[in-house]
């Protein structure tokens, strides 16, 4: 039998997910980031459920406002990223004794700013004793099936695109745990990439709507761990021609001596969202994401051979799987799902 | 400010619930057991949220694999008490480091029994590393808003009515925990009644159907507290005047010197359902009981004055509020929602 330590994040889900009953005719299957249940009239019932966790999930800085509100954002990621609306919220709260009131007020309105910021509600939960703070958030919306980007559609020849520029977080997170010295301005930017994500979500539904889009992920685990997960589901590789890399990140990569490209690629806790666009739609995917005030940036393309490159300063590079487990301590990020 | 220690569970749950914007048309209101998002056509998307904890839900002789499945069982009751069918659940799993391949397969096993017991599936959820076990389920499921059986339609002359007889959790908590003796056979009734819950979900859905119910909840915080709730909802009060003690509870109380009135009113973990019926639709209520396989019983009546009694030998007894509540060990188990 496996020794405790080398049960991973991933290993613990592919485990419960061997010991569950398959749903007849599941409509979205395991292993997507969200799920659903058919509620007739080829409309779904999506639900989506992530986990906090105070010691894993909660810089140091982090207030528990921010804490509150970032557990809302990266339920809320994930229903951006398949085009999903979301309605309401169910909160699960661990709590360690020793909160005052404040504390959980704070809680309270950090919640309720998330989940308001998208035009959703907090409407039931539960709340118990625990020895570190959880928040568990269940997201909950209905959908027309048609409508819903998986993670599995992509097709050599679509277009690879993002919706934002990558290694703000990764440079922020260095910052707060690092200690790591820059101009006050940028230094306050970078942190606060961490402290108060946003989800892409008019984006994503306004991207759901153009049915362009043939695969959708977030980019919470990091850009390529997104790409490697796209490339999984989907069965193809990729190779990437631009790196899509923030100018704030890419100077705090050069005052530290830091490679602003493993900033872009291995960053995470990042709620962009990594789309494959078939390239006779990518106009329309563009317009529809510039009327929500967000530009569109194609990086590569899909290709029939599984590996995922960059091309790079006219060289290749591999594009690793790596990304944060975890219960395991080699890896950096990753956000999984049953 | 008030100190950590003086803050209770429904305390924490009423200082969010004050920071949450209220969902305009909220089909069901904040406190009832489950939450609610309009779909329309008159269809409701239904939703339950509860959070099992080991330290405080996990008597010391269950197993994993019983916990995971009770951690099931305490959700459907909750939707077996509003007379709506669970579809499919979500679970968040807080995972201790330490636990093992097999551990992990236990858990699984035990969400998906529970699940199946009640043709439900699992369809999704997330996972992380915590001190403690937490397994919070959300359970969905769409209902006709007119079946769903709230907490706050009680009307005086009401007959208030239970699905079975209660003390039985309560006796075989106080044999695991205080280590009293007792017959092996009845033993290991009592005990088994804790270890192995079961959610009245057939009856619950049989009495929404016959829209006979005008209040109902379950008994997982004791009977006592039960009727407290949809007092409390209902601005009513009761008169009960039979006592529901099961038979080994009678003759545990009796080996061991304990009130078997206390055992039956003040338990918890129980899942019965507690229900008002309007006296003119009891046969219907009754008769749709009698086919799912249980018997509908009645032990008194709502009333206009708002204090909730009991006549028992000749004598008339004031029912307490009596629950436990987390954070708080000067009460006896209560659970309840935002």
């Amino acid at each position: 039998m496996k020794k405790p330590k080398t049960l991973g994040e991933r290993e613990i889900i592919k485990i419960i997910q061997n010991q569950l009953d398959r749903m007849p005719k599941m409509p979205i299957p395991f292993g997507d980031d969200v799920a659903a249940c058919d509620l007739g009239n080829n409309e779904l019932a999506v639900l989506k459920t992530d986990m906090l966790v105070g010691k894993t999930d909660v810089p140091k800085t982090m207030s528990l406002w921010q804490a509150a509100r970032k557990a809302v954002v990266m339920n809320i990621s994930d229903f951006a990223a398949k085009g999903v609306k979301p309605q309401a919220l169910m909160v699960s709260l661990g709590l360690p004794r020793g909160l005052t009131k404040k504390d959980i007020e704070e809680i309270g309105k950090g919640l309720n700013t998330g989940a308001r910021e998208y035009d959703a509600y907090i409407i039931g939960g539960d709340t118990g004793e625990a020895s570190d703070l959880i928040i568990s958030i269940t997201v909950f919306g209905a959908a027309k099936k048609e409508n819903i980007m998986l993670r599995n559609g992509a097709k050599p020849g679509d277009i690879v695109a993002v919706t934002g520029l990558f290694g703000k977080t990764a440079a922020g997170l260095k910052i707060l745990t690092e200690d790591l010295q820059m101009p006050k301005k940028t230094r306050e930017n970078l942190i606060n990439s961490v402290l108060m994500p946003h989800a892409r979500l008019k984006e994503g539904l306004a991207l759901g709507r153009t049915m362009a889009v043939t695969a959708a992920i977030d980019s919470s685990d990091g850009l390529a761990w997104s790409l490697h997960e796209i490339a999984k589901a989907s069965h193809v590789g990729f190779v990437i021609n631009k790196v899509p890399t923030d100018k704030q990140a890419q100077k705090f990569a050069e005052s530290n001596k830091l490679d602003p490209t493993e900033l872009t690629l291995y960053g995470g806790e990042e709620y962009e969202l990594v789309l494959t666009i078939k390239q006779k739609n990518l106009q329309k995917a563009k317009k529809a994401t510039a009327d929500t005030g967000c530009r569109l940036l194609p990086i590569g393309r899909v290709t029939k051979e599984k590996q995922i490159n960059i091309n790079f300063n006219e060289k290749t590079r591999v594009i690793k799987a790596k990304g944060y487990e975890h219960f395991r301590t080699d890896m950096k990020n990753s956000k999984v799902s049953i």
